[in-house]
């Protein structure tokens, strides 16, 4: 049996980790196929007790980071954890919850891009940088409506977050393989938020080139605002468009599939959707993002599989991204 | 930094296991130089759900012994764990703690010795078998007064153990380097106990011929009852009467604290206490088996200390008693 492979999502509190896993977990079948876990589940405090020593949950020495990079290391190693709990309702820590390790690993997080022992954990690191205004409005909804929260409370806490936001969210955005963005664009619907994409040199991204720029209003690649290296170890930064044509959106989901033909049992469920209160809506930005993490996924493990592990547990990252995306 | 050096205490419930560690625990300095571990915390399931399930605490299939064992891997590599917890009065699985690696490991457990992997994690094997008379007497003591227990429930209990007891916890027995037996004397006197201690040719004991036999009511050392090998494999049976002479029994300790000079400023506290309800008790033979198992958590830190790890993580278990032992 190959070793699981490791899909790691960092953002701050209401950035959209959740949203673009579930469409990613579902995909791989679920919780017979995928570990998920939560990096607020490593929380070292509760809430009261963080109130009392005037710690936010985004501070590391408010995290148990070390037990998490020793979790993680154990289902790498396709061994069970004992997994804590943290209950958002409730603000409690709970009992444990025992993990099996499964094929997939899909880790959210504040924090699990905040030390190289973690960061090598990961064969997948994915960053999330909505703009701020976007991210406030998220949360606030999010917090208010499943977190019992009120909308006071919700404001209060995002000032008081404000420095360790900068001080240890932000600076992990440098250590991703993918920085996604979903921006609002001038229609005011939430389904059609544009997707900027920073790929990065640090994975082999998949050949987008043949269905890229066929219609003048679909997906543009262009050099990211990143160094580029003559080897290929630069950024590209993808934009999807928010009002991309279903079409044309599916065509390009069909090319990146095409690239993992041994996963089209998977291409049963739908991408994209999303909530807003209980209603739910699709986005084709949001469902082009999920196949590309799937594309990783999948991939990464076909690759260890064939007995060629790409990322040991310190391993030399991988550089240069595929050469299509370059051209 | 050496390696923490991790005791095991294994027995069924009301063995004496607590009692035992409490003095070794004490004299090594408490909290900040032990790592206490009770294997009832990796218990699966609460109370109320194994009556449910029909399962006793005692079947392996109620324990996390996988997470157990990797749980002491962690503290022998000096790195630390969250340690979940059960709470005996409740019944219930409760939050995790944090558990900082220490010089010494201490657990005590009913399945520690369970499976090869786990026995492979300890140091010193130790395993508790009192009179079945006796340990129910204990267990319903202590159940009764400190865990909230009616008498009834506890002697039912007893009888839904008993065969997981000869299945699951018995055949440890083979597995520990000393086994240790409380005897009930003539007297009635609890503080009166005879100790049987059985040690085996796995650990190097302490030499004790020096105090063996000077008078006629001292501790005794004989062939045991298992296997004796040309070189040494064999076991001895070291009995300490319950009511030797307090003098003689301070003498029998200075010779095997002797045997550790660089343990000197570690003497300070008592040995030998027990409780029976709120009473305070000290037992001289009590008192002789922790200075024992001290001499051999000591000895086996300064060994690692020396660069020379007696025991590595699959290791070639030693052979050879000390001669003395054996003369």
């Amino acid at each position: 049996m190959a070793r699981p492979v490791v899909l790691g999502v960092v953002g701050d509190s209401g950035a959209g980790k959740t949203t673009l896993n579930r469409g990613v977990v579902r995909i791989l079948g679920g919780s017979g196929q995928v570990s998920y876990i939560s990096g607020d589940d490593y929380h070292r405090y509760g809430r009261e007790q963080r109130g009392e020593l005037g710690i936010t949950p985004l501070d590391p020495a408010a995290n148990h980071l070390d037990v998490l990079c020793q979790h993680l290391g154990h289902l790498r190693a396709s061994e069970p954890i004992l997994k804590p709990n943290y209950d958002h309702r409730s603000g409690n820590l709970g009992a444990p919850s025992y993990v099996r390790p499964n094929p997939y690993v899909v880790v959210e997080g504040l924090l699990n891009f905040h030390t190289e022992r973690l960061r090598d954990a990961h064969d997948i690191r994915v960053f999330l940088a909505p703009p701020e205004r976007l991210r406030r409005n998220w949360k606030l909804t999010r917090d208010c409506t499943r977190r019992g929260y009120t909308t006071h409370q919700v404001l209060a806490e995002l000032d008081r977050r404000e420095r360790d936001v900068d001080t240890f969210i932000a600076p992990q955005r440098a250590h991703a393989d993918i920085v996604v963005s979903f921006m609002p664009t001038d229609s005011d619907d939430p389904a059609r938020l544009d997707a900027h994409v920073i790929l990065r040199g640090t994975l082999k991204h998949p050949d987008l080139s043949p269905v890229l720029g066929l219609e003048g209003e679909g997906p543009t690649l262009a050099l990211g605002e990143g160094p580029t290296l003559a080897r290929g170890d630069g950024e590209m930064l993808l934009k999807i468009p928010g009002d991309m044509d279903p079409d044309l959106a599916a065509e390009l989901e069909e090319a990146v599939w095409a690239r993992m033909s041994y996963a089209s049992r998977l291409r049963a469920s739908r991408l994209g959707e999303f909530t807003i209160g209980t209603e739910l809506h699709r986005s084709e930005s949001l469902a082009l993002v999920q196949t590309l993490l799937l594309y990783h996924l999948v991939s990464t493990r076909a690759t260890i599989s064939a007995g060629d592990d790409p990322h040991v547990w310190h391993p030399p990252r991988g550089t240069g991204a595929d050469s299509a995306l370059h051209a």
